[in-house]
């Protein structure tokens, strides 16, 4: 049987079926899952990400060790919170040694819509090649985009793409769905607007509607971070039982 | 207020509220609006798409005049139908001056997703240049592509793609959402690639999920045919009231 990889979308999007033993890798760019390889490149020793505010608060009673609350709603910091979204809250000094509770909508949504797979990765650009490496040895791939508010979002499926291209280069004979081939598509015009114009991807990011909708309140310098590739060699593996995300 | 154009992958992805006031556009390249274009091009009176099979055997008694029956499942020819669902088979000597009851699952599908719209027209490659003249007139288009199976289909998505690009051209401040840059991407990609490596765009067509479905039945000739662009100047338009395809 030859290697797979497919992509969703949105979480909404992948058939029942399709969760079982396979590897999933979730995907939200602006901000979720760069905010989060951030926090566990910086040191944290475990980031618990929740769908509500109220469970946040309430985990936050239960959990030993110190703990710090982050996220956000419409993009912003949420009272009484330690930190918002951003990447470049989460340092050593912050978040070093720390569990870190974490609510986010759309990307919490996307990890728990995978919750029945084998496993759960997160990807952002900034540990594009440490995920990439850790899925060359896995057989069944399904990269799953997280998407704004139920609206697919070009940035997530602009990785998706980033990632298909990297598994096909090294097989080429990975088999593959349309939403993997529209993926690829995009990331590859990217590339030759990068070679004709020289345009960086933070230009690209910044003309999505999530790249838009940071832009509009104040958020710019995120789409910069979102946007720097291999930044980071981690690796946030949720483990499904204990609800957490560690280094893997 | 700018001009806008949406595009939705899937039917499953639209909103509700989008709906009103809107001009959509449903495609469903292989085969349903390839198949509908070819039967109103070559002189078919009306295309009155169903959704079941028995749908169309009780359409045909309460229809006056010259009655055929078109469409497949699973690809090929429902048994007592006159037709399938390729476009060759829908000639002026096969349909000219008839009504067609026409049953698809992906395309039918995709019209009553559409049928709270202001005006709902299809489009293939076949008739590319004649629905995006129509557009030019409309301020808000969403496009509408129908998939397979909840399966979002590139050669659909392509053909967004190329819509859109061409209502871009006639007006740079265009809005749009993501799906619809990310639909350009790829149709950008095609025109790189046939740029680059003269790759035909039924060779892209073949790639996609579809394509092999067909490839796999022995109908390869309908992608050749599907991939032709501008081969007919027709504009199909669904009456919503009496439920039935006309040229616009």
């Amino acid at each position: 049987m030859p290697k797979s990889i497919n992509v969703h979308f949105l979480p909404e999007l992948i058939p029942e079926q399709l969760l079982a033993k396979k590897t999933f890798v979730v995907i939200d760019v602006l901000r979720a899952t760069t905010t989060i390889a951030h926090a566990l490149a910086a040191g944290a020793k475990s980031v618990v990400p929740c769908l509500e505010v109220a469970d946040v608060r309430q985990r936050k009673g239960e959990l030993a060790g110190e703990v710090v609350l982050g996220g956000e709603r419409d993009g912003v910091k949420i009272e009484g919170f330690d930190f918002g979204n951003s990447p470049a809250e989460y340092t050593a000094e912050s978040v070093g040694g720390k569990t870190l509770l974490f609510t986010t909508t759309n990307g919490t949504r996307a990890m728990k819509r995978a919750s029945g797979a084998a496993q759960v990765l997160l990807a952002a650009f900034a540990n594009f090649s440490a995920v990439c490496d850790r899925l060359s040895r896995e057989q069944h791939i399904e990269v799953l985009c997280a998407g704004t508010n139920q609206e697919v979002a070009r940035e997530d499926v602009l990785l998706a793409g980033a990632i298909v291209d990297d598994q096909h280069n090294s097989d080429s004979r990975i088999s593959m769905n349309d939403q993997a081939l529209l993926a690829a598509d995009s990331w590859s015009r990217f590339r030759q607007d990068l070679a004709d114009h020289e345009t960086p991807l933070h230009e690209t990011l910044r003309s999505s509607r999530g790249g838009r909708n940071l832009i509009e309140i104040g958020l710019e310098r995120d789409i910069e971070i979102a946007a720097q590739i291999d930044t980071l060699y981690v690796v946030p593996k949720l483990d499904l039982g204990a609800w957490r995300i560690t280094s893997a």
